[in-house]
């Protein structure tokens, strides 16, 4: 169990527990604001236009905490510092 | 236990459990949508067809989070760079 | 405790909390939706038709999130990349 | 505790604790949507039997999610590929 | 701590923790639709008929899933194949 | 600590633990059931026949699951295949 | 730390904790059955002896659960068969 | 660590978290079973003395549980065979 | 790491987790039940006395399952028969 | 790591936690009660002596059992027997 | 890892843990009162007085259990017995 | 791993755990209050002077919590005894 | 597993869990923000501008927390004074 | 796995989840508050002044119990005492 394989192997499981609990915060986040804006188009038709683009940049920005989360995960797979560091040392 | 087994197991499980905690949200996320589409439709039948369209562009985003996390499951199992690396350099 | 048998342990077991896991959102969340839409019925007879067929179209995105669970756990027991490699290479 | 055990046992595990915990998900959610079709057919006897209908259609595929887990189980103890290629391999 | 007492072990655990908790889920479940069904009659004393009849097919089927935990664990105490395997075996 | 401690050591211990978790839900459910009931007589109580008789028929099907548990303990502590086994075999 | 031990220290074990955890369910499910009740009576006064006897069936059959922990709590300080077995053979 | 002290560590840390844990579910139970007790009053004074005596006849019920996990925790510190036997025995 | 020791490092231990979680449920209990006697007070001042009454005789049965937890935490530090053995017998 | 510090270790920690976990539910409990009381004073503003006498001598019930947990950590910090006799005996 | 370091470790982590354990009941607490009290002025402003009197008496009781915390934690690190023992007794 | 590296370890780690559990309770407290003092000045706009001055005095009670927690936290990193004991015994 | 690797390591699981877990709060609280601004714009259509005004403002804020955790997350994965000390070091 | 390894280690895991952790109460808790800011503002208009500059007020008060986190995260990384103190000690 030498270095690259440490390295190798937490990069994988975080990389994979990141994208995960990250994913559950806007799933529910987004759902509960489309659920909300869905309501108020019931309530309120003739407001159907501002709140379809109140509720999709507001999605926009919920999402960007889930892309973080990706971000951080591609990094850690295709781009990670300490992967490049050790392999190019020879392991 | 060689560098190719630990690379393969934690690979194996990361990239399930990565695909079972990121369902948790989007699928619970979309339900909620979901019923409360039908709720709306229930109230303001005339505006079914808002509704619906609104739904489904939501939930298309909702499902975005659960794709992210079938990516990295299936980046782990079959493009994984890591596996790759240590089956190339023999193990 | 060779190489085959840590693949195949940690396949097995993934595979069944992946699926077991995966099964929690959709089901609740399938449920939630057939729930609201059984009372959007009762409330609104005569709008069953359109609240039906959205329920089955917006539950079949729901089911799929347990469906990638479900591949998921059949590629990591049938169709396992890291497990060809073991057993190709002798073990 | 060689290969023959270790497989043998995290199959027997995996196989019962996928049950246990699929059965969660599908219980609960099927009991929730039947308890809303009672309070439905309470409220509007006259659509009883659409309300029925709906219930059992969405019932069977709350249920599914409960299959998947149950034939995961089923394959781990009578079919499992892993358990076959031990003992076919003298363990 | 030979091949034959590591089976039996986990083959009792999981027997018994998987009975435990798969009891969870349809007692809350059919407890849940039992109560509404009781409060529906409060309700719409009429359909007393359709309401139980209703509620003895659905709690059917959610015992159906408490059923599949049952088969499971009963499998494992009294048709056990790996336990079949190695006390055949010598263990 | 031969294999006649460590079967009996487990199947006390699953034993206690299947008992005290299966009897959770039930306990919970039976409850919850009952003091829907008496909420249903305070309401209507002209239908308190009715609402008993669906009440102890429901109630005998909740217990169902916590009397699997209690067969599933009784069992392990008093038919135990595998202790059979390992006490006849000499342990 | 031999048999006699291990058996003992399992027991001891086993038998708090399923009392303990299987008091928690009819404990809180008595409660709140007995808390409708008094509800029940504040609002139908006339039902009082009803809803009493009512209550106190059901509440025998919610503390069926806790007696089954009990009675399995007992049999495992004074009537355990694996203790007998390992007391008389010696240890 | 002889056998006499695994037994005492064991008996003491049981009886301990058996009366901890037994002692939430009554507590929380009877004072639920209080508090609506004196919300029955306040609404039917003319009821408070079949309120009262309900109340206390069912508390003195939950309260069973509670004696049950105190009666446990009672005979592992005073009359615990299993240390009758090891202290008897020698140790 | 004696005998004396162990015993002495379980004792302190179960002592004070034994007070500390049998502090949670009274604590909330009679804290809920005080809560709403004040609320039935603020509704009906006229039944101040009885309700008063009744609250204070209903909090000291709840007390007593606090008071039972101190009384085990008492016994565990200053009345411990397995400390008495220990320490009586050299350790 | 004589017997000295095995006890002084565990006297600290447990007296740390002991008081950690205790003050949660008198604090929460408290102020439930106080926020009902002040609750109760607005829509009563004539019965504030009642409420507030009564307030203040449940709140005293309530903080007993923060003051039983307060107690056994002193105990074990300044008047421990167990320590007492280790550093008497010469650890 | 001699006795000073293993006294002054666990002093440390049980200061540090015993304050952020006791933070949160009383915050919570003292937040919810506080929270209710705003809402009674704005109902009754003509009570403001007697409500912010109750208010304050009442946190700096919740509060106490916040401080019981801080003074463990304080003792803890600079008044800390058993450090002053192993100090003293040259560790 | 000697005393002075346990230190420091036990030392930062003890730091910021404090300091993130003792943000919890806080954070949320003052938001809820806050929460219903913008509430209550919707509701009352005359009040909005004496509810912003019970705001802001009860906000800083409730801060002296997580202040607690902050000066805890940087007696451990600044100020700590067991620190300048072990570095200047020479570790 | 000299040093550069266990550094590495824990700047892996740091940044990757870190982003996961400050992820989830900042996603459901502007989620809930954005979901009562929606609702808000179908009570009070006139009000959409300072709502929505409002609305991005305190979205800005809570999204800070989310970019405190990306920056330190970034930091530990690009900009690590740790890993720059033991690299140069020479691990 | 010297001392400058340990440190190093720990300083940057409890950075990483003090922020983590230290980021949920602060986010959620700005997000309700902003949630019934918004709220208050549609129901009284006229009052959007006062509402949002007691809202800042607040959400600054709150966001201190964040910003003590990332204090404590950056000195952790960047001014870390211990670290100091190792690394000039030649570690």
């Amino acid at each position: 169990m030498d270095n690259v394989s440490i390295i190798a192997m937490v990069s994988i499981f975080t990389a994979g527990i990141t994208m995960a609990i990250g994913s559950i915060g806007p799933a529910l986040g987004e759902a509960r604001a489309l659920s909300q804006a869905l309501n108020a188009i019931a309530q309120q038709p003739d407001e159907a236009t501002t709140i379809t683009r109140t509720l999709f940049v507001g999605i926009a920005m919920v999402e960007s905490t889930g892309i973080y989360c990706f971000v951080v995960s591609m990094i850690l797979i295709f781009a990670n510092p300490f992967w490049n560091y050790v392999t190019r040392a020879g392991g």
